[in-house]
């Protein structure tokens, strides 16, 4: 028994920094590294793709929404096509810079406002699949657990994986509860590396409906950001060790060594 | 006797036009298309890539300073490392379009004040190639015909291409006259065709101080965005094939097919 | 009986052009002017205040959504306080060029998807028309005829103008055909001309559906970068005319002269 | 006796945080608020106006040059125009909020690259002295004491303010020791106090070479973000007050107020 753990990175942008990139590379197995829309920058992306590789951390993109002030978290009526080009310019710019670091892209996982809209409407769900799986059949696409755009991704033949996440709460239909909503973050340790192990082993979630709700847990996201990110992914590295869960990252892509 | 007839396309951006891409595309056998930081987005870095193939143009990459209201044309003080890392990225996000597409990147061509920093500055030249070389160092790099640009690909062992100008005078020590200069331009079709035949055939320019300099002319920039961009595309292959010159892009990049 | 009629200008961007700014201001009483948004930048906002100035044109400023690539058409998931922010932000900028030209702003014209969103959305609505009054109570607010954004400016006491569009079809309830119906544009140019001249004279506009519907006209908005754009606005002038309908901007806010 | 203390405020940007704003408006008189170019945005921009004129804090325009990336560090090549406009569009919309909040901004402060570049080009300094003249002759303009900005403001009839730099060494001609070499930050509080002292009380300031240069110490710039900020804001007012120098911004623009 195994599980991902993955994590956003790669989030500074010019001056501005934002997360503890360098130490929370130490507790998870896949990077979803920002790629300069909603956060990121070319440079911050370098350094990003290095510090991974150094970690031995899989490299994913994390393409997310033209919308640097709002940081990706704003929906945007964008089209199919538009969702499309954005997904695979995103995926190439980052490529660039793993394959000149001497690694490659294992994974991608659409951002914030875009992972919410793939995750509901099939048509954005395709086509950012359809740009995954043009970039490099062999990458894994991260979605939300159970949604369109896993669906999206299986059934053009990418590899997939069901995402959930150890601070949020979930609805009985399998959402997250949305961030606006006052329970929507779990904000107790213990409650959240229980729901994981439940998630891991069981797959299953209480929700805050009180109902057990099924739930494929492939890979876990954890934040690198808060204050108490580093202890938070100490812990729930010990609580998997402790219940004998492997934590690693799937195989790698195909991409350019295709 | 072969010469490369090159030209700066996929400029629009969003619902802004520029250019007559379709059309140019008959004439040059090189593309250098905009990556989104000066001028180009990415469904019309899609939509370039594809019409390019379509009509057999080599593709490559136009990367430009992040400054989309001045177009890429002010200087600005980026550091070597940024140089780096801007033109990587944006080679990077080319790359995914060209292979999305079932093409592949051919050379790499910096934009406006890039192109011209990088024509004089040695550091920001190395620097600039050496994101060409890790991109893929089978790109060709495009630089100003003797500049410090083709100079740093050269030594990386990189393929290059100098590159004349078939609209610009030029100046006693090879360079362009600036373009703030009253004779920057060769407003006269029949003058720029005549300097370009002489570039080619002779490997000489006359200067506007009345000097004959010496110029390596392996691809020939036209511009495809003036009134009679396309008249004077047509007249320029006319006159090259009239003098037994063939117009042809260079082989291929070693990209991805490795 | 008079009626206003006018045009979104300005929506040039750095090297990018747009419309016939110079012609068609001298057929329009009040200028939208794009304030760099969704179009426009500091240098165009210039040129355009002082073109219109010349032709004693009213001056407006045309906040849009931070969506360049799109033009603001994308509606974009954003808070009423940022729709506040996001306004007086552009209304500010475009305030400064008109009194550094001699001038003041006379009205506000919210562009595009925030326009659509405000015209339904009260909490937006409300938003826009607060930033508009703590700018300057006496601007005029421009929106949809009937719409909650016009609402909201008269229930805050800001004066209002209803706003018709000359080449736009409507719907029995009174809303705009959306542009993605095959039937959202009147390319009729006699169609136009006719609703126009219902709309001011008899206060009704004959819907897709055949129905009479009510609507108050007291602004028009021809559009400026059409091919026959021009042609267009000669024609409804000509028709104006000949009913006996005056073409003139209402009386001018207070803003600065207070 | 007197001297102005300012700080650069509202620098942070979407959800990225820069600086100490609310804990630093307790120690200086002058707010320098960033207008969205290099820095801030428009929801920024509104809550550091409202936080400055809470704590009576004069406000002031920080303009910067379009760079977010380089946080309007690096020198760009615009033309006197482009400084005009982008000037003007930045003051505007920053005077929208003062106004709005029912304050009025009392000086305006280029930043980065653009005060640098405005302290030796005069054509440069004198567009942007325009601007500010243009928005509101009543506003005083920063710049480096010495400088062509200042001199470019005093010929326009501008209220201006030499400034002086608490943790900046000076060269024997005057400038600041640029920030690319070694010493160019004063790294000790007492260093950096007893050197604002001596500029306040004696008008010099010892060069990094030994020798006493002349200086105008009209307000003195102190930073916010870094990590001992608000002990050395702390120390230099109270070494202002053990010397009997009094803290206060000067009065008022007529902006607006007319």
């Amino acid at each position: 028994m195994f599980v991902d753990l993955n994590c956003d990175l790669g989030e500074s942008f010019g001056t501005y920094q934002k997360g503890n990139d360098k130490e929370i590379l130490n507790y998870v197995t896949s990077a979803n590294i920002a790629c300069g829309f909603h956060a990121g920058d070319p440079s911050t992306m370098r350094e990003t793709v290095k510090m991974a590789l150094e970690k031995g951390v899989a490299l994913g993109a994390h393409p997310g929404l033209p919308d640097l002030i709002g940081f990706g978290r704003r929906n945007m009526d964008i089209s199919p096509q538009e969702a499309y080009d954005i997904v695979l310019y995103q995926i190439g710019a980052l490529h660039a810079f793993a394959h000149a670091e001497g690694g490659s892209l294992r994974h991608v996982k659409p951002h914030g406002a875009l992972y919410n809209m793939a995750a509901k409407n099939p048509e954005l769900a395709v086509a950012i699949a359809e740009a995954v799986f043009k970039a490099d059949p062999g990458l894994i696409l991260f979605g939300l657990a159970g949604s369109e755009l896993v669906k999206a991704g299986e059934k053009l033949g990418l590899p997939t994986a069901h995402e959930v996440f150890a601070d949020r709460s979930y609805q009985s239909d399998g959402t997250l509860t949305p961030r606006k909503q006052a329970n929507a973050l779990l904000t107790n340790d213990e409650e959240s590396v229980q729901q994981i192990i439940r998630m891991v082993k069981e797959g299953v979630v209480r929700s805050v409906q009180g109902d057990d709700v099924k739930v494929q847990a492939d890979t876990i996201c954890i934040h690198g950001d808060g204050l108490h990110a580093l202890e938070f992914a100490r812990n729930i590295r010990s609580a998997l060790a402790t219940e004998g869960i492997e934590v690693r990252a799937r195989l790698s892509s195909m991409y350019v060594e295709g």
